[in-house]
């Protein structure tokens, strides 16, 4: 079977796209990606792809036509049909649809692949349900214990152990995965998330040092009516300072700096709160730039909360690393693609997951005209997602002659 | 039956305290709520005061020794049982036992009143269930009408009319009620709510007018790890200069603003946020001074958004003029009470709905030595709360000869 990769993308942006927003709220086992999952296997069913899924629910699609399985490890594009909470469609699909696509243009030119070709779907890469972000593929590389990742709670406090149970998937085959020592090389095409990129398709230098860092700022809940303004300890006060604070030292870095999440005690209209949680985005070029922004951000939060009479504590509740793609596969895909431009990432990928397991990893992007991601209007064009296939295809093909 | 107050105000402070946080989550028709309205019930009986109960559940416990009910309407004390999420022991619940302690002390000097003397509770006072508050005096005032208190609905999306039936209330007795016109005078006695009184005992001139705004902030969401800080349109920046400016603002005019109460889309970390939904409460001495606080919170919200690159949408929620409660009601209790204070406060009460329902309401405040009220830390002396029994007693005896 062979479609065109408009078709294709056509019909997977139609599954499960909320008809109010235009966007799409596919957690990791909600009925929405479980539908986007269904549409990817029978894609590969109708291809004759061998599919193989993992405890969790990783799954790599082998097209294997010099049966070299087993002998040799293989090349593996792909990347995830998860979504962020109204998320567009270009975030992980865009990757996976490649995929597909530069595996029917490589079996229309009759090429033969002397290793397998396989095609990744891995699951809850956003941690929009969970809270963990790539926990699909952390937990295949062993980098997450097992029953940490089986303790995770949604907002509902459903663990990840029953929503798999829910899921029909049985929570004592999540663990580390046979499905790395298969990949021999992984190549995860992107849509490019800022407008970093001018050329219609780049290679990854690098993904950003970032970290989640959980604010919590402690007040003293009172009566809004009859409290004096100056007898308040509004920690209200202490966030928001915080917040403009963040933005502004990020800026003056060249960084990036968000207060994207809220949780207000006790959240009434008429009480002064007690507590104002938040969480910060925080990802810088280096470490050290990371380290210093936060550094810069607690220092100007713990000298309002001076003023304000309130308490800051901060916890960081995850803190990854800089990855550096391997130089060698990123030059050797530069020399395929004649010279395409390369740049680093503020995003975190599963690429990054699987590059720090030790497997030679690379990214390619695809331009991004807006910079506008995690958002219904997500977009790419139509020519530059054909020249990210043609892309991959050429790339797929280079690696596994 | 007579008991100390110490024991009565030990015995309800008890019923349904949280024992992590030492407040109380009485919202109206809750189990903890209902607790404390089936403690006030055994107490009329143990008192044999009869007990009339309207639609809503609003309850007038009579103590009418003369037989006078039918022929003179009578004096009513009291005030609620529900609290805020969160709320202290005192504020409503003072007024309720200080209210039975009163006719306790008549009972027990022998004197007989000439006109009925009723303890009134009153649902949902605080309104942190159903959004409305003083829904129970407003609906039996006629204020609001049935079908949209019927229609309000809580945060599980539970409307009234079915909170109502599932306490095994008929919501189609919902309605304005036979219990105002039966109040010849209202006396509601209160716990102070800033520090404004510096007396054990005062008595209210009038309520601050105040309003509930909901500002609505919209941007683009967007990634928070690739987008550029000068391309984004968030929303978290403007409400977090809006939260400042409304407090300076507040500060400037000797006025009260606060945000306590946020909803944020789509509240993922790494997510930059499409829309923040933020309520403002505000409070000032005269309605011109209010609408100039609000006036200048708007002005600076809006310039900021144009910087931001989002919109701000402002829809006031609810606004209650001033109330002035009558001057000759005023000045009696204070003549009873040897001159005590006069002062207004910035809280809503049940006392304000029916004395602009056009009965005679009167106020007295019991000093809170903190300030801190809305809150588990809400507090008052002992020997404040008996003076509070003792100035109360004295009112009833000289409104009720």
């Amino acid at each position: 079977m062979s479609e065109s990769f408009e078709n294709l993308w056509a019909a997977l942006a139609a599954v499960g796209r909320d008809p109010d927003t235009g966007g799409y709220r596919r957690g990791g086992w909600t009925p929405s990606e479980r539908a986007a999952t269904d549409w990817f296997l029978d894609q590969c069913a109708a291809r004759d792809l061998t599919v193989e899924t993992d405890g969790i629910g990783n799954t790599i699609a082998w097209w294997d036509p010099a049966q070299a399985a087993g002998d040799r490890p293989g090349v593996v594009t792909g990347s995830h049909l998860d979504s962020v909470i109204d998320g567009g469609a270009f975030d992980g699909p865009l990757g996976v649809v490649s995929a597909l696509s530069a595996i029917d243009l490589l079996r229309a030119e009759g090429f033969v692949p002397s290793v397998p070709i396989g095609v990744g779907a891995f699951v809850e890469e956003e941690g929009s349900r969970f809270g963990m972000p790539c926990l699909g593929s952390r937990v295949a590389a062993g980098v997450i214990p097992r029953e940490k990742a089986l303790a995770l709670t949604d907002r509902t406090g459903l663990t990840l152990a029953e929503a798999l149970g829910r899921s029909g998937i049985d929570p004592a085959g999540v663990g580390p995965s046979p499905l790395p020592a298969k990949m021999g090389a992984f190549v995860e095409l992107h849509v490019e998330q800022g407008r970093a990129l001018t050329a219609p398709v780049g290679v990854a230098s690098s993904i950003w040092p970032h970290g989640r860092f959980r604010f919590t700022f402690t007040g003293e809940a009172n009566h809004a009516g009859t409290t004096l303004m100056e007898d308040r300890h509004d920690p209200m006060l202490t966030y928001a300072m915080t917040a403009l604070a963040a933005n502004k030292q990020a800026r003056l870095a060249g960084a990036r700096a968000t207060f994207g999440r809220l949780s207000v005690e006790p959240n009434g209209t008429n009480a002064i709160p007690s507590r104002v949680i938040a969480w910060l985005d925080a990802r810088a070029a280096t470490e050290d730039a990371l380290q210093s922004l936060l550094g810069a951000i607690t220092r100007l939060a713990t000298e309002r909360a001076e003023r304000d009479g309130t308490t800051v504590e901060l916890v960081p509740e995850s803190v990854t690393p800089i990855v550096d793609f391997e130089a060698g596969l990123r030059d050797r895909l530069v020399g395929v693609l004649d010279g395409a431009p390369v740049l680093p990432t503020g995003a975190g990928h599963d690429a990054g997951v699987f590059s720090d397991a030790g497997i030679p990893t690379a990214m390619l992007f695809v331009r991004n005209p807006t910079g506008v991601s995690h958002s219904p209007a997500e977009y790419a064009e139509m020519d530059d997602c054909l020249a990210g296939v043609d892309a991959l295809t050429a790339v797929l093909k280079d690696l596994a002659r």
